[in-house]
């Protein structure tokens, strides 16, 4: 359903006390695999206290590289990752070299027991952290930001009882955090104040508690939907699926990342309170209603225009047609011909359908327009297919800067809405008209007021500020 | 864009006189690879002539299980597959064992010179000509129709031109087969006298001749669409690009398959003569002309069931919604939990969206109902999500019969409508209501008149005969 | 046990009327592997007359490129290969292009019946006969000989019994074949009239008859050897391991290949009524006998060269030593860097162990001589070790003619003995002495007469004639 | 050249301002292969301090499980290992898990820039330094010892220079370790004051420095030897090759590990001053000495037991005769049937040549025998092959005693010779008589007074002392 236009973030899964958690948690990962393609683990803690030399319970740790069905390609379980307990991890790699050292969840041995994290979010603060804390004595082996918060955990040192430390750890970080963990004997979940990424508890039908990034991994497992976790929540589950809520980070104003609408979340999904299909759907419809043309037909950019393209056609009454097809067998490399074929690249994926094009005035629907390289190619190609007139239109307002907050947007010197106008873009593209959603629309299509959500990347206002002693808006680190 | 309800045919391609033959031919299959999941390959035929010890071409032979961009994962064309010549061919094996030997091209050094041979299609007549063959000393490695085909060229004898040899061969054969081949020096491409299957003709840029099963695969290729071979057509391609035409079998009423229309094809493909996305979209309004019943939102079985169910949105003016979403990062496997989630084969593939299903009146359009219980999970499913009343429609007839030209249906015994009414589907399906699109219905779809196409899996009229004298309509070989 | 100086020939293994069958198949193809590390297959012939449709037999087929130990890694053999008779084939693949096509055993459904072949030979009128057989209208799809014989039974016809068919197939062609086939219900083990290749008889505990190679399969597999099979005998096994000899070819002088005792066989095989090991020290200490050289130490070229030294230590009261230490896990496949490292082709296998060299008269044995590269950086490795001296013994006569009966040897113009006196080999080896065992003394340490083996790399005397008429010796056929 | 008796420790190798210095690491892990085989990684240090946002090498990293030559199949080293500086490591991987995160080197930014380890040996305090750790806030990801020293690198603070972090963390560690690091702009190379493990320092034709485990090492890279390090000294190689030594523990007695010698180090190699194939042959002399015993052959159980024979053989005047033929192509695993053959496991890789037992009198002669269990079955197979009788002859005193020094024995009540008198093992062997080296012996033949050696396993004499204050000898950790 998606394209990989965003190089994605993140998601996460947590299943407490159920005889099969690891294959759950896996499962719950495979429906969450549009969060991310780059990596996947999963985490067991094992019951076998007796086993273990310290009496702590111990941990099974599987992870690598690529897809969940590959990383976990005849996985056995109940063998490797045993125990009634498991967190899981999808993510895009950050780091150019795909370490396996970043795959999540990562597993540690602290004090006051083991910790296993899967963290989705990015921190503002995590360099000036990571550099104190190396200054301290700390080691660490990844890039990954989660590592901060391991060691903050762990340093925050012996208090009794567990959920102390954790606290104590999440009290110093500032950003986007959604986090499952295993610590000790418990489970938690945690939404940062802001609430940046979305996190939801449902329970399977013995009564087993499940988190997971979107509701959609709850419809695979069967499991009910139980409600959101509220910004700034931290939930603990221990013995007998005991749930316990703390709010121990002070409340602020919520502001959930309004791209999960846009762009990220699956559409059967149910986030921040709202079907995100319905979402995307008037997106399309208000965009349908700011930018008027007359048109033929609406042709959507699959798989990630086909929602609002259905709302604008809805809504406009116009036709819409599949004028562009998708191969769905492609893989991630493809051997090119040295006599390169011409965009060769878009091709490979995308291919107009001349039937539903030919002589018609086409309003092409995309959710979004990053580098704008394959948005000219697909209106070249549009009108290779006859398209008397192309008119590009987007279902959200142009993306101007990179998020902090845990997508992996191109830096901003490569987002084309940061150097160009809209009538610039529209020429590169050679469309005959090209419109972006406003934010007001955009704000009318989640039915909220402005500020009730982080749209940074479009507006450029950070809600966690910009860069101030040495603290916030750091692009995520790269390296090594 | 297809759904495994049937485990698809074939695709075929061919390059002739391209610096880069096999490499184009590998992208061919790339378009072509919702025709056939199981295995692949491609045959090239290198121009050392001096080489090769017998002043005969060499070919080079690389065939795989699996998809096309795992077989040819880092593969060097220029080294392996070298030439300026090659057919291609992807494939759902027949075989349980899925045996490597059913891979094709076949490629075999026969009388006349060597012979490698690309086939979609079935012959009616490959299990006598076989059980003949082998009596007369033949030795056959695979359970494959083709292989019959290799034998009856290598029989025919030293007949000079080649040509003649491949037509002596095909004149024995009745059946469904477009194929490519390489022969001696010349490349062919054949339809049978019935066209069952699609096979085009192109250009590329340069002027290298290139067939394709569907013109698909010329859009990715950068070639130009020339035209579609006639039924019973033979062409040969021979040095410099010289094309000749042969209709040595003699004029028969084609019956192109009109299944591909309904299912296979790909839906910015061109094939016999229609542009296939426009006409499952009347499928669609013919359906809803036929079947008409009050509702709120038409919902599409994905990906198979979209075109249809956008032609039937716009002639009915229901809105279309998205109301199953597909997850398309299911592999081939997944590790299914012990205690077996409810409905799990289904929901890893498709989730229901309860935002445009709740409370709504659902029709919901598939392109086919092929045993009945995927059909009646997804009417569950849709219920389960909200919807008040699910009314299921197909956009073709009740499939009865099995296909003996191409198709790897399931045994007629396996099919629903071939042992149930349609009430008694719908009952099982427990639907509110349950219509197919008539056979008329069908035909005005696709503009023609009745017995211009092969209707057989709808009708039971097979075009060429059932059962006499132990020759015709025998299921595909199952083998070992 | 190997080098890799002679890309090695083919080990064949046949179990009947076990309950695992194939199991024991592959083990005896794991005891064979150093006949042949390019691809491997089983073949196992199941018991379900029932279910197969035409009351045959169903055959099942494994095969693969690479070692034994991958092609089965994790493999279900009573899944997969079921039944209680299987054949098993190692072979070193001898295209360029390492098809799977021409790995053994060959399987085809002819007249009489199902046949599976797994073949150890050349044969030397395979050309012509194939020439003869696509003429007649026969396809081939490997370049091995093998598919010779499949045809030539396949032609037979339907003389019953089925045994008739392979005698009848047989006397028709000439060369070296030791071979396992299953054909019908049957299994049969040939030697050719010469018995150029070995093929022992033994049995399983509970009776079961086994067919290997070497009787080091036996050794593994915990059978009781019972006998060589004799040159010209076919053998064939049926219900209740029932078990007939047949001589159908006539007598004829059996010349088996001696250099089964110099280089290929495993020193722990009795092949040809003989121990290997007893064989090769032997050769070591003729070797000593002839070629007297004042020397300070035995320096075996691993692995290779080791039993000839411990004989030739024997003989001469020299204290052997490993001079030469050799890497046992070097792979396939090693990156070498761009500045080339001096000799490190020989050096990443073979590295010079000073202690045993400085300053000492060196007498280095191997087994034999091809191209000279390597031997000469030897030499140049042990003088870099403190040699003093280095005097190179090979323990058989110069290497001076291609085989033509199941060897892979470089051709003619590539073996240095064929193009070189001993004493320019010996400059080019930069050398102090170079030395070759005499015919006449290989011929003493196998105790045997001359002409009582084949010997023809080393005579040039061919048993079975030069090329007349278009027959004899034609190397291997390469291609395609 | 090694049994996977004992499973082993680890192999090292460093490679400082060299064009192709990853390359070159890996070619010594090639090399030094025989000592781990469950895991290796290489780390670089690229050159790109412009291309580094804090002005600090990059580092890159690739680690995998299995073999040295499968991890780095077809790796690009100039493209993903940059730099001109590497280190690298081999492993048994200690943990049952077999965990990815255990496989070295380890690599971390720390406090005063970034770090790489690759570590041989085990440290006696890694325990309670671990706990002191952790409690500190430490967080621990491994359960290697190596992660420990890594952690006391960060603590050791902002010293300047670096080299004053490196010392002050080694200052408090006890045990065994030769190690090589990369820490900011400098590579490390280290041995503990006791000299438990070997470590060498050598140079490239150009001048480059490096190390390696064993000598073997550099005769692959075409290194010229310069030294050993000596116990308790560290090497810094900084700019330029230039090279300074420091000794920063003061000075102590230095105890090699004398099981390099009879077991590990590769025969070529040159350990603690002395040819490994020169003492191992003494070893055996030795034992001819002490044991006399009339006899017909010396037989040695390949490949461990191979040089000592030689010895043993050149000191008594029997003949040597490989009575036991290994085969080199079994991989890992292999297929058993469930009608388990008898000594199956034994058996596939060792066979016995009944020529050179028949009747005979023997000696076997191996290095030492750890559970008893495979000797046994090696003595029924010599009997079985016609052994008159078979005297067991182990090249090193039994093993009483575990390693808490790198080498990874079996626990103590799994080795035979720690729970059974020498006759009581005979009587287990079923040998006519069992005879090991005496300590004295072992001592003469590596002509040293006795102390000067870590004889622990022999003695129960360990070095660093027994268990006080929680601190020695505790076996290595076993993972979460």
């Amino acid at each position: 359903m998606h394209s990989d236009k965003f190089r994605e973030e993140c998601g996460i899964v947590g299943v407490w006390d159920h005889p099969e958690a690891s294959n759950l948690a896996y499962l719950g990962l495979y429906a969450l695999q549009h969060r991310g393609q780059e990596g996947a683990g999963v985490v067991s803690l094992a019951d076998d206290l007796e086993a273990s030399s310290d009496g702590q319970p111990s941990y099974h740790v599987h992870k690598g590289l690529g897809l969940v069905a590959d990383i976990f390609k005849s996985f056995d379980f109940a063998k490797n990752l045993p125990g009634r307990c498991a967190i899981g991890h999808v993510r895009y790699s950050t780091t150019g070299e795909n370490r396996i050292a970043n795959v999540q969840p990562m597993y540690a041995e602290v004090a006051g027991g083991r910790l296993a994290i899967a963290h989705n979010g990015n921190l503002v603060n995590a360099s000036p952290l990571r550099r104190k804390l190396i200054k301290s004595g700390a080691i660490f082996s990844s890039t990954s930001d989660t590592e901060v918060i391991v060691h903050l955990v762990a340093k925050a040192g012996k208090s009794t009882p567990a959920v102390e430390n954790l606290i104590s750890a999440l009290k110093q970080v500032r950003g986007a955090y959604s986090l499952v963990a295993m610590y000790r004997n418990s489970l938690y979940a945690v939404r940062d104040p802001n609430g940046f990424r979305p996190l939801c508890m449902g329970r399977m039908p013995g009564g087993a508690v499940v988190f997971a990034s979107e509701t959609c991994a709850f419809d695979l497992l069967g499991a009910q939907f139980e409600r959101e976790l509220d910004p700034g929540e931290l939930v603990e589950v221990s013995a007998s699926n005991n749930v316990q809520s703390f709010f121990p980070f002070g409340r602020s104003t919520p502001t959930p990342c309004i791209f999960e609408y846009v762009y990220f979340a699956r559409p059967d999904s149910t986030v921040f309170g709202r079907n995100v299909y319905a979402v995307r759907k008037e997106m399309g419809a208000e965009l349908a209603r700011e930018c008027k043309v007359k048109a033929d037909v609406v042709v959507p950019v699959p798989d990630s225009g086909v929602t609002a393209a259905i709302g604008y056609a809805q809504e406009t009454g116009l036709p819409l047609e599949m004028g562009l097809i998708r191969n769905h067998y492609v893989g991630r490399t493809f051997i090119e011909p040295q006599q390169s074929i011409r965009d060769f690249g878009v091709k490979i994926k995308l291919n107009a359908n001349p039937h539903a094009l030919q002589g018609k005035v086409v309003v092409a629907i995309d959710d979004s327009i990053v580098r704008g390289t394959t948005s000219r190619k697909l209106v070249k190609m549009l009108r290779g297919a006859g398209a008397k007139e192309v008119h590009f239109r987007v279902s959200a307002p142009p993306t101007t800067g990179p998020c902090y907050y845990g997508i992996d947007t191109p830096e901003k010197h490569q987002l084309i809405a940061a150097k160009m106008s809209v009538d610039e873009i529209r020429e590169f593209l050679a469309a005959d008209s090209l419109q972006y959603l406003s934010i007001e629309g955009l704000y009318r299509a989640v039915d909220s007021k402005r500020g009730s959500f982080c749209d940074a990347c479009f507006s450029g206002k950070y809600p966690l500020g910009t860069a101030k002693n040495g603290e916030a808006p750091e692009p995520q680190l790269k390296l090594v």
